[in-house]
C-alpha cells in the first residue's frame, strides 16, 4: 500500500507539510466542527461559530511557526436551516480571515440533517523557521502562552489565534518544537516528548491558570486553550519574552531525558507521572 | 470585507488555483459526503465509500488538466461505530490513492452521529496546461468523454477519475474549457457557458446514453458520472480523441454566440431551450 513520500511530513504534527518555493514550505490543515459535539449553536451566538471554525485551523499554522495564507470550506447545511445562521457564520469567519489576510478559495455546500464546518488552511513558512513537535532537546525550557484552562466557557470561541506570535518567536528565537494546546496541556506536552523521545518535568506551582478555571487539572486537561506550548534553550528569561511577544509568558518546566518520563511537581515538592489526562480520541 | 486576491482562481470553477513554482500552479478542492446524503454504507458495502470519496476530488484535479498528489481527511465516526467499517473506509481510499500515486498527509477525526467524510485533494499543473471553465469559445466543438446516466447504480462508486484522459488532452490539444459532470451534463454544460459568456447547440442524437440509463433526460440530468466536459477547436474527429484517450469521446454540439442560449436538437429536428435540470442545490 505505500506510496513514494513526496511530503516534508505528513500525519502527526499540527500541520502537513510539503514543498513549495525555494526557501518556503506550503502548510496543510483540516479541522471539522460538528453540531451538538463542537459547538451548540445557540448557546454560541452569532458569528462565534464561522469564527471559531478558522480560528481552531489559524493556530495550527501558527504552531509549525507559518503564515496563514487562503482556506477552503465544507458545509453540511439542514435543509430549512434559516438563510441567517449561514451569513453569520460567514460574518465571523470572514471577519477573522480578513484580520489575518486569509483568503477563502474554495468550498462545497451540502444537505446534511446538522450544521458540519470543515476547514482547510493553507499556510506558509520559510524553511529556516518552520518548528515541528520533534525537535524538543534536554535541557529546554518548556514554555507557554497565556493562560490555561476554563476555556469551555467563552475562550474556545473569543481566542485569539497565536500568529503573530510564532512568528516572533521563530524569527528571533531558537525554538526547538511547538505546538498549540487543543488537546490540553498534559497532553500536548506529551504529544512533544513522544515525538522527540524526550522526557519532561513541569512544575504545578508555574502553570499558568486562568481566572475561570478552577483548579490547576483542569488547566492541565480542559484544552482548547490555543495558547502556544514550546521549547527552546533555557536561558531566555519570561520577562524578555513577555516583553517581545506582548502577552504573558511562563516557564513551566525543562525537557529532560526520556527515561526520566513525563512527571509533574506538585506544590509540596511531590514528583508525580503527568498522566494522559484530557486526551480526546475523537 | 474584501481581502487582497493572491488566489489565481477562487471560489467558481473545479478547484482552486494559486501560485506554486514558476511553471506550476497548485490545485485545491474540498468535498463532503455524508451518510444518508450522498452514500448508503450498507448498500455501498466495502471500501466503495472510502474510494468514491477520493475519486471526487480527483475527477476535480482531472477537470482542471492537473495532477493530484496529496489528500487530507476529515472524518466524522460514530461512537459506536465498528472498527472494520473505518478499516473498509481506508482499504478504499488508499487503494485508489495508491493507483493514482496520491499521498495522504494529514487528517482530523471526530466524534459525530452519522459517518462524514470531507476530502481536500492537493493537486500540481503546468501554468500552460491550465483549463477553465470559462475558456469557452464561439465555434468551439462540445466534446464529451465516455456514457453518461444511470450513475446512481454503480457507476457512482466505481467511476474512474478522468486523470490520465485529461492529460492527454492538455498536452496534444488546444482546450479551452473544461469540467467534470457531477450535478449533469445540462448543468455542467451550463456552468461552463455561463462563465465562458456564450451559448451553446447539442443534438440529443448524439449524446453517449449509458446502458444502465433509461432515457436522454437522464442522461442529461442524472449527474454523477464523473466524465469529461470539454471544449476545443472543432477540426478534431471523435476518432482521434477515441483512439488517443482510449475512451469513447462523442462531439454533441458546438459552442455558439451568448444571445443564441443553450439549446438542445431533439431527434426530430426540434429546437428547444436545454432548461437547468440536475443541479443540486446542495
Amino acid at each position: 500500500m505505500a506510496i513514494a513520500k513526496q511530503a516534508v511530513l505528513g500525519i502527526g504534527d499540527d500541520c502537513a507539510v510539503i514543498n513549495y518555493t525555494k526557501d518556503k514550505y506550503l502548510l496543510l490543515t483540516i479541522d471539522m466542527l460538528i453540531e451538538g459535539v463542537h459547538f451548540d449553536l445557540k448557546k454560541a451566538g452569532r458569528g462565534r461559530v464561522g469564527r471559531k471554525a478558522l480560528a481552531v485551523s489559524l493556530s495550527d499554522i501558527a504552531a509549525m511557526g507559518g503564515i496563514p495564507k487562503y482556506c477552503l470550506i465544507s458545509m453540511g447545511v439542514p435543509p430549512n436551516a434559516p438563510l441567517k445562521i449561514i451569513d453569520n457564520f460567514y460574518v465571523g469567519l470572514l471577519k477573522l480571515a480578513k484580520e489575518y489576510s486569509v483568503e477563502l478559495i474554495g468550498g462545497d455546500t451540502n444537505r446534511s440533517e446538522k450544521f458540519i464546518f470543515d476547514i482547510c488552511v493553507i499556510g506558509e513558512v520559510e524553511k529556516r523557521y518552520l518548528v515541528r513537535r520533534s525537535g524538543a532537546k534536554r535541557g529546554d525550557g518548556i514554555y507557554v502562552t497565556g493562560r490555561l484552562g476554563g476555556s469551555i466557557k467563552d475562550k474556545q470561541y473569543d481566542f485569539t489565534p497565536r500568529v503573530k506570535e510564532a512568528r516572533v518567536l521563530v524569527k528571533n528565537f531558537k525554538v526547538n518544537a511547538m505546538i498549540d494546546i487543543s488537546d490540553g496541556l498534559s497532553s500536548d506536552l506529551r504529544h512533544i516528548t513522544e515525538s522527540s523521545n524526550v522526557g519532561a518535568i513541569i512544575y504545578e506551582s508555574r502553570i499558568p491558570v486562568s481566572k475561570s478555571c478552577r483548579s490547576v487539572k483542569e488547566a492541565l486537561t480542559d484544552g482548547e486553550d490555543f495558547e502556544l506550548l514550546f521549547t527552546m534553550p533555557g536561558d531566555i528569561s519570561e520577562k524578555i519574552l513577555t516583553k517581545r511577544l506582548g502577552i504573558p509568558v511562563k516557564i513551566i518546566g525543562e525537557i529532560k531525558n526520556r527515561r526520566e518520563g513525563v512527571k509533574i511537581i506538585n506544590k509540596k515538592g511531590k514528583k508525580r507521572d503527568l498522566r494522559t489526562l484530557g486526551y480526546r480520541h475523537f
